[in-house]
């Protein structure tokens, strides 16, 4: 039903707070922006399939078969003899020290992907959704164009096509990012964004979030603007909320205080809680689904969603904060 | 000294707040109601006895060790062949998402008890006090009639009595539970359980908790009526306290706020503390101790309260949070 | 292209050797005998679909998602709300001291099977190849029927129907095992077997072991009898063959020394193996790949065979203990 | 029915054969030729008393709980405000790397011992054997006198003392501990030794092993000698047997092959077999349980033989190294 | 440029806020007062050199490796046969039971020092500053000579002096304290302390620090006076700050609050930042870094402050809590 | 006294013969030939330089702060801020699996060097001996020109060069191999190799090891040719020796049997070995020293060999297997 494309790494974590230079052992999870969309997608109880490209060695094996365990369709990866499996460290943080992330992902299979590689209107047959960030574009020029390849396939095959810009400054400038971003916009549907990209990169003024929704809605003749906040008083404890503007109207996700466990992940758990309501068409639901993925998705290891859709509904029904026997 | 009644399990538990589905190694400890409070009495000095049946394998052995380490008389263990040693799963949570228990419990070895089968004049020889909670009741139809015969048997030993309903509803219905409580608490005199029990099961409405606890007492004949408050803000944090009814006074315990290693065990550790007041026939003591011993219990890793009694002192006289040298 | 059909377990290991009393963590794995097969199957490259029964609960669906995560189907696994997730221990041994087994597997759900519960037309369209062992039989009176349903509804859906007889003692005795073999045997295509048990459930003497499987292949018309020969002078190192006695004729696979690193399921990789030949209708391929893939299980850990089909190549070829840059 | 004295440390050991200078972690175990034999009496069904002196903190209540966990009766350590705990660090090696270790071990509490302490007649009422070590003598002069103080008081109270010289040249020289061996030997009834130390303590030519026992105990009227024999030709896999001379015959154990995960502690575990046999006066059945004790303790973590009785029996009546299920 | 003086011990600390009676492993770091100021002079940039005396066995080499790894200059390390390695156990607490310590660091190679065995005027040579903390002093009657000798020979050399005394009441009492630092006090140009101290050791009331710590300068005509300033609302989480007094004026820093990952070593990574200012003649720089490295240590595993220069300028140009990717 | 060059990775190894697939969590250890070489020098007691290139990010300071914790002198490490820091996975075999290296190392900043970009005159300065192996060439044509460049220097400056070819055949063709040692041999004093490598670089046939040494040392006007000896019968077990043929004569090394820990960097621990004994111009020595660093490095967890010199010397009396306390 829903198809997402974009690279995955292999995550590596020093336990228990420990800088890179202190590690001796490194946590192992594997993460990627539409990756971590199309798990929480799946762990919501809806098909999904990931496309990507892959190093046939057992470092991408290992991204391929622990996403086959979190039930997403693999059957689209390609696999490839060159390039390399990417690699991210984390270091997490505790106030006053932010977490930090060193991407080694130079190089990757899918960064040497070219349009016309992929058997687009093949992965889209059946399918009523694509998902689509601009982390995948910024992986270089050829994955660029690879992804507006894609968005226009999509829209031909009759999908609804969603974006997050997810601007990532280590991959390509403001400048590189815009420029892409105003090509690929006129092939969107929906955009999930926040209220710093939108002013980025839309010269949408941030100031008034709902104002800036439909500003950029109405701009771009987009179905949905979905935008999510985040206040970050400390390291450990957060404050999130989301809105979206569609069809004219305004909807207002809960705010939600969590305990973090891991932070990664959690802007893709919204998206993956935004389709279980866009699926039943009820921007109500999306939003609020979206919001309460984002806030359990703090408090799972990993970058992965590991949610269960009953918890979902017992956290939008006011569940507290019992132990659950 | 004291005898306590039931079962214990295995306590499975991922590490890291990790799901079970994300589990690669589990945490291994040992508790059940009982078991727990026998080794908080144990830690704070006195002589305590647990009596439960156990399967003859190295999974039986286990807890009838560890529960040797920590100081509880076990030769009253009744060793079987059959039957199970039952297991629970821990996942921990992190605001909003609350921590959950999977029991795998049923036809373990206590549960196939039946009156008659362990010798309670023996085991109460010598005793001053019995503690049993309603989950070892609620085990099967057999245990439920077993703890009215070992409630029976140590009252006419003359011992006192002291029972927490502690109501799970995986196990029975409220119906069945109340049912029983009712043939039960006339074997008691001392009464442990929190607001919410205590209207379920005696209809004593909760509002007003010290009125409730007076009623209940009252009503019943009880020596005394011991009742833990509880708050749950968060999930990493968590405001406690409890009041005693007895001697037709209130005792009220101090009330305070805890950073949560392991919530689970906590109302067990409660009764541990109690005791110590008990022992010493003082019930302000009792109250203090019960929530001092509460409170540094969500301190410690697993079900058992590894408390040692000058820190427990230290804590009620006010000692801080500086690190002691 | 090949079902299987069986229970899986939680494995809990105490790491390091420990013994279950020592045990503070245990590892965690899944196994299965016919899931293990199925794994071995997948990692070789074919089709492979695995049929059970699971409870509905994080720890039936680490079961399946980890068997998923392997490349295998488990659109048939049948989820309930009744029965547990059946578990075993295992402590790993070293000279003189053998590992052990401690099952906790009574009414696990799969074991609840009663016939008529699964639909095998649907199961087995399209596929070749049906593989089951006494294990599932052993379950209970209900999967013992389950298990012949199946072997003749593969019949009649044309498929070759593989046995393994895989006695468990703590399952059933020998009589019960040699009643059903003797009813399961005439739906059976292809024996795998080893000489203890030819002699101890159809009465062919094992002395001399390639008579016994000619004999037992002629006197129930079956196509083929494979038996796997160990020699066990060690706990950490045992030496390993087999053969198929197929088309009139025995063929012999390699003789190969193991050292040890997990010793379960490596009966089962030697089945993944025999299909990869019996896929290509090659028995000496059949024998060589199950020796070979048998053998490289005892050096993975867990139950699971995570090979590659070029490192048996490579062993076949015989590529020498040197380390592969 | 036994009682042993004796020091126990708190043992650390990097993990996966790290050296201490490579160490992140610990592996924590307690250790101490007496306490170690101890546990192995306890393992095998008897009771058994340790005795010893520990400082009244963590890590002396970390080595009694342990003990305790392995039921031996902890009622006389002596508690105490000064002195330490003793440490060691070990570090496991591999052929041609010898494994080492090293102690800090110095001024222990039970090293600051001196004759009086200790209430022995209390601590010998009702119990037949007394157990001791070399190491016990060499700690300190106090803990010299300490221990002939012992042995005369088991003496006296009619106990049967067992006494295993157990030299260590870190604690004290040749020359000093035949001293004390030559006072000591006149106290006891059974010695426990090797081939090594009756040469160098008591000038018994080791050259005929059986002769050498057979000298030991005429000359000093001795009930039994106890020679334990190894061979070593590589770290990870020895050979091991073990003779006694008692009533004027040589009984032989048997000669068993280890794979060795645990090289400590294998001497005490003979002595917890021998146990097993003088028990039941019976000095053929105490060499074999000695020897299949010790065997079966190098393939167990840890100083501590967790040892069960049915195993050593399976051990001794040939059972073999396959899986038990 | 900068030179320390004092013991280091080998730090035992049970993982995730185990007790140490429930500890199965056991975290290694190395920490001493002086050299984790080294540390953290060492990865702010600045040559360093850490004088000690150890065993010449791995515990000894371990402490000496990991300084080097640091960074810190270790050729005037003593290496000694006689003397032990000391060890501390940590046990990390949580609301409301305090982090504890247990020191055995009793006869440590640093503690046998006496005046005269150091080569001071060769370790002076070319160095511009001298750091040591009262607990070096505390070790021995010798050790306290030793330091003595230190202060003088490093003002002889013409390097500025900087003590802190660091009470610590298990290593000596207040009267012997006070006494050592009353004859220390003439011969240091910095004092760094905190209010507590410098009434319990200078009589300076600290009920307004700002004025006690020009008393103290005055007093004493120290160069400058720093006092470190901490609120410990709970375990997890504290508020730090700190004043110096210099050139008749008070030079505030931050105030800070931390999430606490490790609360040891927080002091003397203090000094590490207010040397980065001292070094530049900046006492604005010197408190704001000083409380800059503080609070970051706070968030880091150990007792060493693994910094880094450019997260402690982005802390004090007020970075904020977001992952920096 | 000993310089060497070349590169270093992060290795990451699953844990407990793990696979890549399998791997939860990763053991990280550096590793590179000259690193490791630079290491056992260190180890053994003499200066030792380490010359690299590295990123400046936590994962290019994680390898320097190590190299530091073994003593080797780290200040001409040329810290870049482009080019990656390698990784390499490794896969720890038993049999009949060999284990497997994956390497992650293309576009590491050492393999970005071009000849001028370090300075040689500096490095070499007061230098006796330059080592480097045909991996550092083989890393890109920078590289193979900065060897050359490097080894001319070398030469130059009066120190003896050492070189082993150190084939791998993932980073340049045997053609490409062959041409540059060609070039590289005559800037060379002593070659360090294997019978395999002077057959397919040399032409020295190598049926007769002996001959092969002398041919190679004639042909090049070597100084010394020392070729290592393997024999593979397990994974887990291999025999090793080596011989040098110097000064027209053959000195033959002892032939030691090796449990293994870790194979890796056991070649380069030769030439740790062999410098101990080159130092002291005795070639015997070096051949004996540098079996036994080899056979001990065999036992050390990961590439460093953490060898004392005392336990070298221990091996070569024959100090036998039994433990060292």
């Amino acid at each position: 039903m829903i198809v997402t494309f974009g690279e995955a790494m292999i995550r590596l974590t020093p336990p228990d707070h420990r800088r890179l230079v202190q590690a001796y052992t490194l946590d192992v999870e594997i993460g990627g922006a539409e990756l971590n969309t199309a798990v929480g997608i799946a762990q919501l109880g809806h098909p999904v399939r990931w496309v990507s490209r892959l190093l046939d060695a057992p470092m991408g094996h290992l991204i391929a078969n622990r996403t086959q365990e979190a039930g997403v369709d693999t059957r689209f990866i390609q696999w490839t003899s060159t390039g390399r499996v990417g690699v991210y460290y984390l270091e997490v943080g505790a106030s006053p020290r932010p977490s930090r992330i060193f991407y080694d992902r130079a190089e990757s299979a899918i960064a040497q992907i070219q349009p016309g590689m992929l058997p687009w209107s093949e992965i889209f047959r059946d399918q009523r959704y694509f998902y689509v960030t601009g982390i995948t574009a910024a992986l270089s020029k050829g994955a660029a164009e690879a992804v507006l390849e894609a968005l226009k396939a999509a829209r031909q095959a009759g999908l609804t096509t969603v974006l997050d810009p997810n601007y990532r400054s280590k991959l390509w400038s403001v400048e590189d990012a815009a420029a892409w971003l105003q090509q690929a916009i006129h092939h969107v549907d929906v955009l999930v964004s926040n209220p710093e990209d939108i002013e980025r990169f839309f010269n949408v003024k941030a100031s008034e979030v709902e104002a800036g929704a439909r500003e950029t809605a109405t701009r771009y003749s987009l179905k949905a603007v979905a935008l999510t906040l985040r206040e970050t008083p400390s390291v450990w404890r957060n404050t999130i909320s989301a809105l979206v503007f569609a069809d004219g109207t305004s909807y207002h996700g809960p705010t939600v205080e969590v305990e973090i466990v891991d932070r990664l992940g959690t802007g893709d758990a919204f998206v993956s809680g935004l389709f279980h309501g866009m699926i039943q068409n009820n921007w109500q639901r999306a939003v609020d689904y979206g919001v309460a993925c984002a806030a359990i998705k703090h408090t799972i290891q990993g970058d992965l969603p590991w949610l269960e859709l009953s918890e979902v509904d017992d956290l939008l029904q006011g569940g507290g904060m019992r132990i659950r026997r």
